[in-house]
This record gives C-alpha cells, structure tokens and sequence, in this order.
C-alpha cells in the first residue's frame, strides 16, 4: 500500500473524526461539564485523537523520502502531539484546520468564497469554544456564556474590537492573538477575491483593449502555415 | 408573458416600493411608535411587502426550469417570508439588498465608487435604524437616540469600534456582526478598486513596456494577410 | 486669458494660501484664542479663503463649456461656500485636500507612498485640530489638548480604535466619521500599491513567463516587414 | 576595498550585533534594572551600537558618489544618530529593521509569506518591551508586565484595539503610533501576497485564456524564421 492511496482511503474517516472530535469538544465546554460527568466526552476526544495519531504514524511509514515528508509536516505532529499537554488542549481545534486544508486544493476559483465563509464561521465557532473553556472559571472575567464568546469572537476576528468582551487569561490571550492573526488573513483574502474578480472585470470591458490570450496567438499560428504551405507549392 | 418581460416591468414599482418600505420603517423606529400609534407604518411596510411577495410568486412561476430558479433564488425566498416572523423584523432591510442587487450588473467599471458609497451610506442607515429598533428598550443600552445609533453603525462598518456604544441584545448583537461582516466587505471592495486602478495606471505607464492587446495583434494579421496576397499573385 | 493659463499663474499663490490658512487655523485652535484675541487668526483666515473664492470666480468665468464646469467641479463649489457656515468651520480644511489633488496627477507611479505618507499625515494633523475645536468647550470630552487629539487621530485614521479618548460632540463626531472612512481608503491604496508592487516583481521572476509587451510584438512586425521585402524582389 | 565588499565582510557581523543588542535590551527593560544593576546591559547595547556606527563610517567613506549615497541613507544616520538622545531611546530597535533590510532583496516570492511573519513577531516583541520600558514607571498605566505588553502589541499590531492597555505616556503613545502604521503595512502586505496569488492562480486555469507569455512568441518568431529560410531558398 502507498501513501496516495492511504490518504485516499483515510480522508472521509478523518472529517468524520474532525467532526466528531468538535462536537465532544463543544458538549464538554457548552454543558461545562467536569469530573465524572466529563468521561465519555472526553473519551470520545481521545479516541478520535487516536485516529488521528494513527494516520500521522502511516503516513510516515509510507512516506518515500521519510525525512523530507517529516520536514514538510511539523505542522501535522504539532496537531498530534499537542493536544496531549493539559494547558494546551484548546490547539486541538488545528485537527480541523488540517482536514479543511485537505479540501483547500479543489476551492482555487469561485469556491474561495464558499471557502473563506465556511473556514471562517469553524474559526469563529472553535475559537468562542476555547476562550470560553479558558475564560469562565476565571475571576474578573465577563466571558461566561457561549453568546458572549461567540459575540466575543466576531467582533475580533472582523478586528472591529470594541473592548467590551477581553480575555484575561494567558491562555485566553493566546486563543485571542491566533483568532486576531486569523482575522487579518481573512481580510486579506476577501480583499484579494474582490480584487482579482475587479482587475479581471475591467480587463473584459473593451475587447480591442483585451489582454491577448493564447488562443489570438493559435490564430496567428495557423495564418503563418498557410504560409508556409503556400510557399512550399511555390518551391515544386 | 415570459419571466423576463415581467422583470423589467416590475424593476421600477420594486425599488419605489423598497423605498416606501423604508420611510415606513424609519418613520416607526424614530418616532418610537408603538400601539395604535405605529398602526399606519406597520400596514404601509405590509403593503409594500405584499409587492414583493407577489413578485417572488410571479417569478416562480414565469421561471422556465422553475426547480432551478428556485434553487439559485434562495435568498430571494428568505427575503420575502422572514419579514413574518416578528422577532427577526430587523431583516427587512435585505429587501433594499435585493434591489441593490439589481442594479449591481451595470457598476463593474467606473460606478464602482459611487456604488460602494451608496450601498454603504444605505446600510449605514439600516443598520442604525435596525440596532435602535432594538437596543432602544433595553435596560442598561447607551443606544437611545438615532444619533447614538448612526455613531455606532459608522465606527462599527469602518471596524474601528471605539467600544463606547456596544449592543447588549441577542438582536442587536446579531445585527452588528452581520454589520461586521459587511464591514470587511466594504474595505476589501475599496481596497481591490484601487489595487485595480494602480496596476492599470502602471501598466499604462510606459508604452514599449505595455501588454500586447487585441489591436496589436489585429495589426500583425493584416500584415500577414498582405503576405498572403502577395504569394497569391506569386502563384498565378 | 484663458483657464489653463490662470491655474498656472494661481497654482503657487494656492497652495502657499492652504498653509498660511493651515497655520492660522491651528494657532486659533491650539492657543484656544476667542473674542478680540482670535481677530488676526481669523483675519487671515479670511483672506485666504478670498483668495480661494476669488480662484473659483474665475475659473468658472474662463471655463469653456461653463455649465460642465459647474457641475464636474460643486466639490470646488462646496469648499468655498461652506467656512461661511460657522457650525461647519471645521470643515474648511478640504481646502487644503484641493491642492493636494492638485499635485495628485503627477504622483501615479513610485510617488504614491510619499504622497499617501504626507496625505495621512496632514489629515491627522487637521482632524487633530478640528476635533480639539470642537471638543475642548464640551463638558465630559477627554480630549482637551493637541497630544490627545493627535494621539485619538492616529488611532482613529489606523482604524485600531482603542476608544480611551472618543469624540462625544455631534461635530467632532462628523469629523471622525470624516476620518475613519479617510482611514479605510488610506488601507486600501497603502495595501493596492503593495499589491501592484509584488504582482509586477512576481510577473518579472522569469523572463520566459514575463506578459508579452509591445517590444516583442514591434520584434515580430520587423522579421514579417523583411518577409514582405523579400517577396517583393521575388515579384520584380 | 570598495563598498561591496565592505557590505560583505559585514553582512553577518552585523546581524549578529543586532541580535546581542536586541537581547541586552531586553535584558535590561524585562528585569527592569536600573542604577549599577543596568551597568553590563547598557554597555553590551552601547559597543554594539558602536559597530554600527563604524559601519555608517565606513560606508559614507567607501560610497563612491559619496553626497548621493548620504542623501539615500538618512534613514541609516537616524538609527545610528538617534538612539545618543535618551528620550528617544526607545527608537533603538530601528537598528534591527535595518538587518531586516538587507535580506529583503532576496524575500521576493515564496519567502513573503516567511519574512512577514518573523518580521511581524519581532516587531510585536521590540514594541512590547519599548512600551513597557516607557509605561511601567508612569502611574496610572496598566502595562506593567511583558505578558501586559506583548498583549498589547498583537492588539494594536492587527488593528482590532480593544482598549483594555492603552499607553498613556508621550513617549509610550509615539511607539504605539508606529506600531499602528506597521499594522496597517502588515495587513496591506498580507493582502497584496494573497491577491497576486489569487491573480497567478485564476490566470492558469484555462490554458486558452491564459495570457501570452514570451515563450509562445518565440514559438511564432522560430516559424516566421523557417519562412524566410524558404523564400531564400526561392530567391537562389
């Protein structure tokens, strides 16, 4: 078995798994459960971790040239291995992200839009979900249900900012600054869409102003054969 | 009579009934109407509503594969039966969006600017007028007047968001983000018309260095032609 | 005399007047002169603004098609109209934007960071002002001196809106919203320019993948001209 | 020894003396010494500041047109002239952006995306300990500690500015100030990479409409040759 094919076979059970794995997440954080009542939502966190841990250790066996794929995918053992340290657990949310950046390949042209809105409502989601779990045990806080972390995580992503919801945590912080980085690659994004959808409207308002495209260069080809064919019945 | 026939007569009465729409609709939230009081507006945004109904009926069934138009018309369809439901009032405002929408296909060039002006100062207004609608009768709300409320709606589109009026309601919240999300919208259409006019004035910038155009090449085949001929008379 | 000539011969006077109106207009307001202290401020105020009404008097004397004149320049119009309204004084700084258009054909290519850069900085410096007149007197305001103006405009014009010092009079609040909508566009040409900058270096990278430019095509006009030319002597 | 060479001998060097003198000073700003305690790192930063002084020396002496490299280098004098100036001491973290500089040249295409995000980091970092090496002293700040300030600096640094930290000296505002002006270059940056790569992957999706490249004109200049060659044989 090659790893093309392995990754074939794993990608539909790896969104599952994703899935899976945000919804125990959010039933833990939602209910605020903890203690006994928080077992199977953890369990079924750990579990869908394992499908993951799987899927790293088979890529890396299969991987040709084991050493490079490992260099290009620090990024995938940071999603692995992470989650297992206690204060860190809210970066398990980047499982999502890696599965989302499976599909990343298809969505180059009209999708981007289709993309940029779905990516952006999971960031939201995920990053109220773990500034909550961070913020609500903490004294002083104003983050204390999931309409004020979802307000909260609208207002920064859209860098609008107003103050009236901050976290005051470190680890909240942390969640805050990657949601704020988040933001500002979210604008870019829009902004680049409408910009390429823009340059490339005005380039078809005047056809005789049009950029030449390969198929006015065929054309030309095909003119010059004439030539030459003619010029050959010349030379017999 | 054919779908398209029927939009073009119904392309004014619409946008004079969007504008009705909204006079009603101001004319109820900054009186602060309520009661009998706020009966005429209430039966002149019905009225006005019924318009755009019975244009979506019509629509639906003059589309020739009606299940295709129906499809691609979702939008269209929230705009007109959500308005019923009481406590999401303040989505009236997609009613003008439509309109907009309309009139988008002839903007792509030159207009844009005045299109984007336009579209914002429009929802600038909505916005404040929706937000007030809704904040106004919450204790604790600094939205009380609809200058408070215009303030808010621009330093919140322009995501500058001072934070010294913050909606407090789920309504008012929900209003805001989508306020937001217009917001980064707004920016990135600013931002790509002038990427689009500052790569276009660069191009321009030095003759021997501009893109090859549709005329140049229609040069080149003339001249090629004129070679053509003249083997022609080689020929003969 | 005609047009052309006469905003040749005012161009210097134009903008020498802009800054002494600029320099007396931030004495007054920085001084925070009233009653007999304020005379020579707004005595030279007054002269300058003469001079720029008497600019427009002419030029909508020697206009050609006058009608089109009037109607392409009322932003002209409004300029000189309006510092007679004294609510709106503020207002009088477009003044200086006009001369600043002035000099905006010559600044397409490398020129626009410089000119963006002292664009930005002149309109903080007037929105400063004008916001620092219309919010000292006010009871409540916390922007009282020229450190904190400047400081809120910086923070307004970046769109950051930390909200520690906001404008709570209904004409300071006019000149920020003036002033956020100044921010986005200063985003989106600082942005455009850094687009059209990297688009171009990306285009240079290699020269086999370089857009074809009119040189190429002039290259291939000259090889099919010899073509012509040797086919010529073949007829002959 | 010419100034190329010169440029060469010093690349590393002086990288290095960047390095040592970012972390003397924040050494000094984190640990907050001060009096005796301050001596080591105050004279680790002033011998570094003194290799950079040789190197301004140096190169004004070994720049051949040697006005026009001064006239093209003020920016080079400020970072070695300034820091002298004990208010300003603060604006010592120019030095490093210089470093930043030289390895631009190289940053072009892919590296973008790399050099963006460590110069944003290090930004975020040299900020956060100006700010608070201007503010912990003053009463009434709330920036008190690095995490304070290195929440701080990613607020403001992506324009969301919550308000929660606000510098509120003169010298902690004017830093602030230039984060924001970074920001705003950071996310014009960010959007400006994402659009050309948006623009370079909606060229290449339809071969037939892709633009003309250089290439494909050799392709027609190569048959346009193998005419002539035919003619000549025609004309022997």
């Amino acid at each position: 078995m090659d790893q093309q094919r392995w990754q074939k076979v794993m990608e539909w059970p790896l969104v599952a798994a994703a899935l899976i794995f945000l919804a125990a997440y959010a039933w833990e954080v939602i209910a605020d459960l903890s203690g006994p009542a928080a077992v199977p939502a953890e369990l079924i966190q750990a579990l869908t971790w394992a499908l993951f841990l799987v899927d790293y250790g088979m890529n890396l066996y299969l991987a040709k040239p084991r050493g490079r794929w490992f260099r290009s995918h620090l990024f995938d053992l940071a999603v692995v291995v992470l989650p297992m340290m206690r204060p860190l657990r809210a970066l398990r949310f980047v499982t999502l992200l890696r599965v989302l950046d499976r599909t990343a390949g298809v969505a180059i042209r009209g999708r981007i839009a289709l993309y940029v809105t779905s990516a952006a409502s999971l960031l939201v989601f995920v990053a109220a979900l773990a500034v909550l779990d961070a913020e609500r045990p903490a004294a002083g806080s104003t983050i204390k249900t999931l309409g004020d972390a979802l307000w909260w995580a609208v207002v920064t992503v859209t860098t609008v900012g107003y103050g009236d919801e901050v976290p005051i945590t470190p680890q909240g912080r942390i969640i805050a600054a990657a949601l704020m980085v988040c933001g500002i690659a979210l604008l870019g994004i829009v902004t680049a869409t409408f910009a390429a959808w823009i340059i490339e409207k005005i380039a078809v308002q005047d056809a005789e102003q049009q950029a030449v495209t390969v198929a006015h260069i065929k054309s030309l080809e095909s003119k010059i054969e004439t030539l030459q064919e003619m010029i050959s019945t010349l030379q017999r």
